[in-house]
């Protein structure tokens, strides 16, 4: 975030079969994520690649997805790297995940699902060199059936928030997401955590409004909020300019973002 | 549960680290599972294998995983196959997903978590052909920490179960996950839904009872619970018998829940 003035993640969403038509052949997405990379990386705070998309085209998929960190690590190593894998399981089986995405993948960080409570995932919590983002408000349009549901005074998901801030951050390393199609529920949880970074995705195809993002989400130091975006930068051109045009995109994201800064 | 007369599932777990000594080179993953597979077939309702030890291998994991799923369609195309990932994204992301676990490797069904709501989980839930279970009330000692929150005069465990069965369930696909270190919780929603079926893991290493379990699950026709073990049964030996120790704890455990049907 210093380094490039930047709060914008590049959401390496790379889905195969929207891929260029020109990029064809072994090891197209990691191509692409290089291209884009190479594109980027100086407009960018961080890079989010989904699992699921690499996780779709098997083997080779999952090959692609660690040149893409390897390539990071060896190049940009400056540029935190997130996995959005959405995880969570019971003890032992959290230590197979949080060595895959950690230590065999090299990510920097990962995404988390709260349900099974803070005991089930310390095999994350305790890596104290790797960030924790847990699942908090979403920004799909369903995500208040159970989030919204009051418990008390409060809300499941300001529950949430508030256990992270006071019992799972121990070790300095947690973060929430909080969807940019909420801003009310940004602005309450940044009121409520003043100090912990948010990463919120779902501005562009998802709707979000930055300006509402930004005012809502930024701490005092004008910074706390690394905000996603997917496909409307990676995808911006089908064609062979994919990768300027994605610049195109990060750039302008980056321009709106600054002036409501 | 039919043909073999029985409710066990044996978890597939088969931890890289933990195979038997002489079990080295190439895919001993999965002969492990195709050896277990081998010796327990007529004695199980389902298999389970848990995503995060195969990942955790990088692709030779996922490979093996693919082997695995592909031996058992091929050799005992009756028994179904759980996919343990406890996965959830938004919409666009659960295709993915959907799309590795249902069609790239095979599987009957799949764990998947709550907290993004039914929205998110469309593209798991349309799948007529195929089954989603959805976490609800999980085995771990930290289950509580939001599961069990009041809302009103419910849990949110409650809740999750009630909108399954009243709103998720439309193609009778839905089951749910309830710890069988929870017997009184499984049998509060055993008689909140009594003809749902339910994915019991926890009895085994965690320490589950069996005739507690069994007592609190079983639906009317004595039948409705798949009762899982993993380590206890796969790695009861860890010699060149470990087949067959994993066969006689399987017999063990059935015969122990089918004294209590």
């Amino acid at each position: 975030m210093e380094k490039t003035n930047s709060l914008v993640c590049v959401g390496l969403d790379s889905d195969h079969e929207r891929l260029p038509a020109h990029l064809t052949g072994r090891n197209a997405m990691f191509r692409f994520n290089k291209a884009i990379i190479d594109a980027t990386h100086d407009l960018v705070c961080a890079y989010k690649p989904n699992s699921a998309f690499y996780e779709e085209e098997g083997e080779e998929g999952i090959e692609q997805l660690k040149m893409t960190a390897d390539y990071l690590v060896d190049t940009y190593p400056d540029i935190p790297l997130i996995l959005d894998a959405k995880r969570a399981d019971i003890g032992t089986t959290n230590k197979g995940y949080a060595a895959f995405a950690f230590d065999h993948l090299g990510m920097d960080a990962i995404t988390l699902h709260p349900y099974l409570g803070r005991e089930a995932l310390m095999p994350f919590l305790d890596r104290k060199d790797k960030g924790c983002i847990v699942l908090c408000r979403t920004s799909n349009k369903g995500a208040g059936e159970f989030q919204d549901l009051k418990i008390g005074r409060d809300t499941l998901y300001k529950r949430v928030a508030i256990r992270i801030r006071d019992v799972w951050n121990k070790n300095g390393n947690c973060m929430l997401v909080v969807g940019a199609t909420y801003p009310r529920e940004l602005s309450e949880l940044r009121r409520l955590i003043p100090e912990m970074t948010f990463l919120v995705p779902g501005v562009g195809a998802q709707g979000g409004d930055v300006q509402a993002t930004v005012e809502a989400g930024l701490d005092k130091a004008k910074k706390g909020i690394i905000i996603s975006s997917s496909r409307g930068i990676i995808f911006a051109s089908s064609g062979k300019d994919f990768a300027e045009a994605a610049r195109r995109e990060t750039r302008k994201l980056l321009t709106e973002i600054n002036k409501y800064r």
